[in-house]
């Protein structure tokens, strides 16, 4: 299955000069979507996860049914003032100013290995605040699964040595 | 399996006075989730779907995995200025003001049977959103599934006859 042919490029989104990868093609498409989690499955499952780590709200599209697949748990991860219990955060920066995301204080044990899925690594400010929160609960990541790599954006870089999964470059 | 086991009853959020019903314990349990995902399935194959339409993002935990496991494709509903293609929009009432919902244009034809599922049916705005959403497009809706409802709040009143699958009440 060639997954780009389901990826819509969109020229000047959000802004102009950006050009944006719209996956609800993908999503759309039954079969390719089915698939695409399957791939996911097939290349993170010798990582052995415990749980699976996403954030809100195109992660959850790929880290629901790959958990449902690897018939492990989901800790969602939300912007502040979402999560209804106690929540621990991240913070990353952004051109300008800076996100924070939050996680369920008691979503993650010390012996806990998580696997993180995002839809798209961009500059990875994201996936490293995901890390930052994994890492205060004691647990451990052993892999990032990400359908789409921006690879000009050198996001790879702020995982270090974690096995990073992707399914297509662009 | 008894799914109210997995909720959590957070007093006082998001404001004093309401009881949330917090999913994420159902989400981490993996056994749990994936069962869950199962009886959303049994309940609801008889309708044969051939798309999902869900909001973000609690929605989309649920909907992802249950189109994987009907191999339909997936509809984003999403709040205005996420989705990057040509939008639809419909609007709800809310307490005080009213929120709106977007969908791509291209996401559903004429010939759709659309299952509109999202995790909890409280006072319904957001699910008579979707219906009309779905309905611009010309195509039918099926049927809806939610993992809970919140009976008090007579959100089932909103969607007609339209077939309601609830795994559970409260």
């Amino acid at each position: 299955m060639d997954i780009s042919s389901f990826i819509r490029k969109i020229p000047d989104y959000p802004k102009p000069g950006i050009l944006f990868y719209d996956i609800t093609p993908l999503l759309g498409a039954g079969d390719a979507f089915r698939q695409t989690i399957d791939l996911m499955y097939e290349q993170t499952c010798s990582l052995r996860p415990t749980k699976i780590v996403a954030a809100e709200a195109r992660g959850f599209l790929f880290a629901a049914p790959l958990a449902v697949r690897f018939n492990i748990g989901l800790v969602p991860v939300r912007k502040p003032g979402k999560l209804p219990y106690k929540t621990l955060s991240a913070s990353y920066d952004l051109e300008y100013g800076s996100n924070t995301l939050c996680m369920h204080c008691d979503a993650l044990e010390s012996g806990d290995r998580v696997l993180i899925v995002d839809d798209v690594l961009a500059t990875g400010g994201t996936v490293q605040a995901m890390v930052q929160l994994v890492k205060q609960c004691g647990a451990e990541v052993v892999g990032c699964a990400m359908l789409m790599e921006l690879d000009a954006l050198k996001g790879r870089e702020k995982i270090g040595n974690t096995p990073l999964c992707v399914l297509m470059h662009v």
